[in-house]
């Protein structure tokens, strides 16, 4: 897949304030696919907009989304509708000498497109595996397989990104000129999202070290 | 301000799928505004659903937003059409036995409303500083203060809360009793935005050590 496969940012996608931070080039894309825990997908119902936090997995063009045949969301979601997905990685904080010029340092993408339900079998398999898998790697294989049942009972839906937005902001504040002899700390404070110790289930009596979270959050 | 100033949970804010992780209380509201780094704002343009991280100060049943006053975005919502903030707080993967039982434990809020622009220039300036001060209380004392034509140049809008839904998971997996004996390791892997090693600006010769990002990502 090239940057090509994707249509150049449209209206909708164009970023207005601090284009200097655009990003839209794939790799960029699939990194904060990635590294993302979570996405936000935001949708409109008679007018009303909604913004609910989902796991997602990745592969080609499209995030897929799960859950229960009855979600609302989700069946509103594969009737089409026109949506709207955002990934950040939030990177750090940035303090600068004065208030506005305070940021934050980040990795975000915003995501345009519309989910149809994924009916195939095979690819339904493939991404209700990759909702572990992409975090545990090799995971899937130690489980006890999903039942035809509990396949059933869990509707997937595919989000088609039609069009992204990347945006990105790295490094210390960009205090003007006069401020830089202000006398106060300034600088940037990195943050990460880091797993703490693994708690063991009660009823989980084995003695086998808890799966490694994939890098970077791991 | 009691749980009661806020209306009971309506149609659009009720909790259908898990409705046991449902938290409504103004202590929770207040938890997870509290500990947030950045909200995810939505809203619909023309159909088009839209969501973008954003920075975010609160008072009282407000959420505060900035930017430029050419903002498209806060141009838009400051005209009160329908919005909705999602807060979403990770704190850890639940692994179980079998893959459609892995989860997350979350803090999240959705907030309905709609937005107005501030123009009050007592609020404005509270929420220019609490943008700051919110995460590293005392800054704004040391900072150079915020300039008149700085002040006019940023737009403030307030978010009015007329609803909330909460949710919440903890601990560990929910197996059902006949996965129990799978062999593989299940648990909670406990996650923590963390605060790294600060990183001082070129520019900033001084002594002083870095402010402390209020807990808990501090």
């Amino acid at each position: 897949m090239t940057s090509t496969s994707f249509a150049p940012p449209p209206d909708r996608a164009r970023l207005r304030s601090h284009p200097e931070r655009a990003v839209q080039d794939i790799d960029f894309l699939h990194e904060v696919l990635n590294e993302a825990l979570l996405c936000h997908v935001a949708f409109a119902m008679e007018g009303q907009p909604f913004v609910l936090p989902m796991a997602y997995a990745y592969r080609d063009r499209r995030v897929y989304l799960h859950g229960s045949v009855q979600s609302r969301t989700l069946r509103h979601l594969a009737e089409g509708h026109p949506a709207c997905i955002a990934l950040t990685l939030l990177d750090g904080l940035v303090l600068a000498r004065s208030g506005l010029y305070h940021s934050m340092n980040y990795r975000s993408l915003t995501l345009f497109g519309w989910a149809e339900r994924v009916d195939d079998e095979g690819e339904k398999t493939w991404a209700l595996e990759a909702f572990v898998e992409r975090l545990f790697p090799g995971r899937q294989a130690e489980l006890r397989p999903t039942s035809a049942t509990e396949q059933r009972a869990t509707l997937v839906i595919a989000f088609q990104i039609e069009e992204f937005s990347g945006k990105r902001r790295a490094g210390g504040p960009k205090d003007p000129p006069a401020d830089l002899d202000w006398p106060c700390w300034a600088g940037e404070l990195p943050l990460r999202l880091q797993s703490q110790q693994a708690r063991r289930a009660e009823s989980c009596p084995g003695e086998a070290p808890p799966p490694l979270l994939r890098s970077p959050a791991g």
